[in-house]
């Protein structure tokens, strides 16, 4: 039995934003999503676009809507936890078939029957411009407003059932790195690397990677984020690997620097350090701890071990359907951590010519947090 | 030496825009992309993001400027035909860190010493309102116009380089077919299907997958758009098969269903008939044609042989970066179809209970097209 997140616990979902919105003077709320950023939709759906965008539309009160572009009809609703669908135009590809003959609603049908002086958005960042003029229009006078705020909010702490899923995706991200560790070898590219762990993830268990996944190595190492190239991996380099597999929508990730053959002593000390900073990040991440303290006293560290020019970001970044949410433990943020959020310790450190990641999942706890992932959390030389 | 596009031939995109913007009276051009559709950024810059969004900027005269979110300075600077590139936030994620102490640039930094009017936006209809609002207010009293038709212009027809990289692309999605054909079983699920192909594709030279490569299976199978499941794939039933490989920016796709098994004569004629479509389709796509009258015949085919009710849309798109790119071949379309114009042949045909499509890649010639894919092309019963 495949694990996943049950048909109860999405209709919880929708009674809880809806009892935020009655708070919040919200008449509706539209949660939005595209292929690269599908969580807002998969979470009160459970269904994820691709090629297409698509939202859910939930009223103060009654049902919701799942909002389809007109090719996913029989997809979105073999997946939906959400009976009623309608297909836009608007959540078309962007390059804007026509699609001549085909019914498609319209934004009035979404909106048919309601009375919406307040529209919250989720999503807000990634909602486009001509789909917004659309729906305003429709709208009439509503008022529209950021809605981010207030689906964290029901999203940041997670349930037992989210965290099986994620905990299951460590697994799978752990067993990806493993055939990565068991079979890299000089001269393989960048991309066969990754071809390794995607082939693992897949092959056990996982229903997507969970992002674009990566390796980059010698110069390329200092990329914070980057796509994997046909470059040789050679001997005495770093060569980075940055996996993720996907759980029923829940998203982990594993990174670690390799080093193949011989490792310099400095190298292999840069590492250490970016592993230290990863194990006092974990050390400092219980519930009641205020986020900017952490990252203060962990970019102190490493600030103190000399390598505070090689700090980006970071340390961390809350972490479920996607890789990357809200919120980031950076030095600007008062968030106190509370029991069942999830984070990705995300220690990035780069200088000109070098760079590395230790990544790792844990669940926040009254204690220290529960490691989903610590698969050769360690400098290693192969 | 791997298949790519020379840097010259990104300058001539720059310049060749330029003069198309000199005769449209635009003073700049932003030509937008997030990770789901890269096209227009990776046209112009050989850049792709992943996590952030990206465009770049083109005044009427001069050098353009690659923009990029806070994480992707080194990844995108190594990859950047673009020689300037800034930072701005609002390329950022959408769930958007705050970057403390982070050197980024604004907007006024953009456009700065410029006297703009008139602006075009490429990837119109996917950039996101709150940039909208950023960018307009730094524009002044400047007026924003759609600009996906000229970008479109100077991309419909593909260079000798263009169609190289497709060429490849699709020998390598060719492989990851073949390595279904050759491994598929009853009782793996579609994810596994997938993780054949993926492990070939990636394997054999491309720098990534093309799209979310899918397989769907059974009743799954009547979705035009999917993802794969843990669904096991079953004797006597549609297991359909859709990969492709992206070489160096540009992206072929080979769409094929498979019978497992015995195959049912009903089902069999259900399938040549969407094989026949298909060659109907190439057959009929050559230099002169206006696509509307293409889609009317195959889709007139396809209703003589008893199938009308199983059409979609189609029968084929165009293609290049994007495994779906303007423009269409419907019914509804004016385009004449030229000399080294690229398409995917997109026969997808569906019923209640199950559907396929059939999709090879070809480039238009004054006879017949170049098939940059044809293996299998055939009702496949393993």
């Amino acid at each position: 039995m495949a694990i996943e997140i049950p048909l109860s616990e999405f209709r919880e979902r929708i009674a809880k934003i809806q009892k935020v919105m009655g708070r919040e003077n919200l008449d509706a709320l539209i949660a939005f999503s595209n292929e690269a950023e599908p969580a807002y939709v998969r979470y009160f759906s459970d269904y994820w676009p691709a090629f297409e965008t698509a939202a859910v539309f939930i009223p103060q009160s009654g049902d919701p809507t799942l909002l389809i572009g007109p090719e996913a009809g029989t997809f979105a609703r073999s997946r939906s936890k959400i009976e009623k669908v309608l297909s836009l135009a608007d959540f078309r590809e962007s390059a804007q078939p026509e699609y001549p003959g085909l019914d498609i609603a319209t934004w009035h049908d979404v909106f048919e029957g309601l009375s919406i002086e307040r529209l919250g958005l989720a999503g807000f960042h990634m909602f486009p411009h001509t789909i917004y003029m659309n729906m305003t229009k429709a709208l009439g006078d509503a008022q529209v407003v950021d809605a981010d705020n207030i689906v964290r909010e029901i999203m940041i702490i997670k349930s037992p059932a989210e965290i099986a899923c994620l905990r299951e995706s460590a697994r799978i991200s752990e067993l990806g790195f493993k055939a990565v560790v068991e079979n890299i070898k000089p001269g393989m590219t960048e991309v066969q690397v990754v071809s390794l762990a995607t082939a693992a993830i897949l092959g056990n268990g996982a229903e997507a990677v969970g992002y674009p996944l990566w390796c980059c190595s010698g110069p390329n190492s200092t990329q914070a984020v980057s796509r994997p190239t046909h470059r040789k991996i050679q001997e005495g380099e770093i060569v980075h690997v940055q996996i993720g597999a996907k759980v029923a929508g829940y998203s982990t990730s594993v990174a670690r620097p390799i080093v193949l053959g011989h490792c310099p002593d400095e190298l292999r000390k840069f590492m250490q350090v970016g592993c230290d900073a990863e194990n006092l990040a974990i050390e400092l991440m219980v519930a009641g701890a205020r986020a900017g303290d952490i990252a203060k006293k962990v970019h102190g560290f490493i600030t103190d071990q000399g390598y505070g020019h090689t700090i980006l970001y970071g340390p961390a970044h809350g972490c479920g359907q996607m890789e990357c949410e809200w919120p980031f433990i950076e030095s600007t943020s008062e968030v106190i951590l509370q029991e069942n959020m999830t984070f990705h310790i995300c220690m990035f450190l780069g200088d000109k010519h070098q760079g590395f990641r230790f990544e790792d999942c844990i669940v926040i706890k009254d204690g220290p947090a529960e490691q989903l992932s610590n698969y050769k959390r360690e400098v290693i030389v192969l």
